[in-house]
């Protein structure tokens, strides 16, 4: 067993941390251990930034996710922020806050998580904060990134007439979320069916959908874009407010998989609703103008693997509504971490 | 008394504190409520970085701190990092973390505690984040800045012979966070001594030494410098590092308030030693060539009201030390947030 980290401090812990870190870009003027961090900015574009954080017993639960999954999604759904503005993330900065009773073997298996996502990404962390908790442990990152003046993408973009698409599944975290409260004994713990297995390491370790979100903003295919990290629900509502428009989603083009329906349909009367309604699953909402329609096409061959489902329209009026035989209801709340 | 903020949820709390803001200059081109922050970088300029957390229990106490106290330093601690490195301070992330009994009236005070530092600084609050607590209430800042190139003051460009120096004075903020925990009922607590009074209202509401810090880059006065968030004793130590160099303090020099050095003497059988242990003083710490000595003389006539001590010098050599009537002593280890 490791010691506690209260027993090594916080300048031996961030010492710990950097030697298992990659080398820092040259771009990167002065990186961890100084009052700040100073980085030469990307020429000719604006700045993104933006800020998530997990919470222990709100956002992860350490009997089904290990430290791993933790630092892994903890920089997953910064990137889907950054993905849904059609720009691309390059620095971040880590904000521990650490329980006594955190070891340095926990702080290692945490930042090979958030390694683990950084390198692929090209993300560099250029510094961070560590401080004791009394409470929860808490994993709180600030990931910058850049984008090109009017290729932003933001939620507040979509006119009536544009069709509403999602980039691969819908409902499949929060079915892999309900497996693991309901039947996982550790983080080791997997479903036998295959599908659900599948929507546990959706929950688990999210694939933020970077390169399909910058080649939607720098080819101006999409007129908004937000992600799904409250639910379709939720997202559908916010564009549909954000850009002064209804929103109508169609029950039957819902791309659920098979696996998390079936889970819904054990738990609830409405499998739809639930898929519609859950959280976590990292994909982008976005909007796209009819003439548009080929461009989304190559878009698509060029973000190779990912699957976009168009799941309804953008119409005059305002509300975001469920379509189901011809009926609309209004959707599902998003999930709360209120 | 206000609902907790639990009944008001996500959306809506970020709307009363948006309504609660200056409107955002025309340099934030996506602010407040898209999946991230977009502005317009300042050209020529490198970006500056930092984050820092402020958390119940550990940086401060709800029975001597109020919520206006506590916005507001958490974004001082914040920008006395940015002053520590001679740069402008611009957009901040505001992250909260918010247990269930918060209420609507609570988020009110920590942001207009917020704005009052915000606003004089000319910080713009581009985004954030708002989760529940299952634990402490944390407010966790990450700020933006910018500065010159070859205008950037780091911890390690102190040389042999410089000389050693400090802002305001050293150990005010100690003494008052000592006298609010062994005397104060309340966050309306005041000691009767002006002298002490002073000292607590440096360690609730310090005032980040932004001025100071950019004159010292953009004259290229100083060679180094750091804050003292962690105590005189840990900042000398890890300047003296950083530098490949030694630093000796002088503990006749040393600026600490009488009424801080008499509340120690009540306490501690060393009361100088205590002044350079005790942190959360947010001065800077930097050193000066002996050539540029007339350049720092006018840097702090432009600085107006903030005084600079010399306390000692870089010599040759490692390690940090105070001397005491010609005896050096190792230097206290620095306030452990662990």
């Amino acid at each position: 067993m490791a010691p506690p980290v209260s027993a090594v401090g916080e300048r031996g812990l961030i010492d710990r941390i950097r030697r298992r870190l990659p080398a820092p870009p040259a771009s990167l003027v002065v990186g961890i251990g100084d009052d700040a961090a100073v980085s030469l900015p990307e020429r000719g574009s604006l700045q993104v930034l933006t800020t998530d954080a997990m919470v222990e017993g709100v956002h992860f639960d350490r009997r089904f996710s290990s430290l791993f999954d933790v630092g892994y999604k903890s920089l997953a759904v910064n990137i889907s922020d950054v993905a849904a503005m059609g720009a691309t993330p390059s620095l971040a900065l880590l904000s521990l806050m650490l329980p006594d009773a955190t070891t340095e073997e926990d702080v290692d298996r945490l930042i090979e998580g958030f390694v683990a996502l950084a390198s692929p990404f090209r993300i560099t962390i250029a510094g961070g904060n560590i401080t004791r908790s009394p409470g929860p442990l808490i994993v709180d990152i600030t990931l910058t990134g850049s984008v090109r003046p009017r290729r932003v993408l933001t939620r507040g973009g979509a006119r009536p007439g544009d069709g509403l698409y999602v980039t691969g599944t819908v409902g499949a975290a929060a079915a892999g979320l309900g497996w693991l409260r309901d039947c996982a004994a550790s983080p080791e713990s997997t479903p036998e069916d295959p599908g659900l297995a599948e929507c546990v390491i959706r929950y688990k370790r999210p694939e933020p959908r970077l390169r399909i979100g910058a080649l939607l903003g720098r080819t101006r295919t999409a007129t908004a874009c937000m992600d799904l990290s409250d639910g379709l629900g939720d997202a559908a509502r916010q564009l549909s407010e954000m850009s002064r428009a209804g929103a109508k989603i169609d029950a039957d083009l819902l791309p659920v998989p098979p696996a998390a329906a079936s889970w819904f349909a054990t738990k609830s009367p409405d499998p739809i609703r639930a898929a519609v309604a859950g959280g976590d699953d990292y994909e982008l909402l976005f909007t796209v103008p009819p003439r548009r329609k080929r461009a989304l096409k190559a878009v698509v061959s060029q973000a190779k693997g990912v699957s976009v489902t168009c799941i309804g329209q953008i119409v005059k009026g305002e509300g975001a509504v469920l379509v189901r035989q011809g009926r609309a209801e209004p959707l599902p709340e998003g999930f709360a971490h209120f």
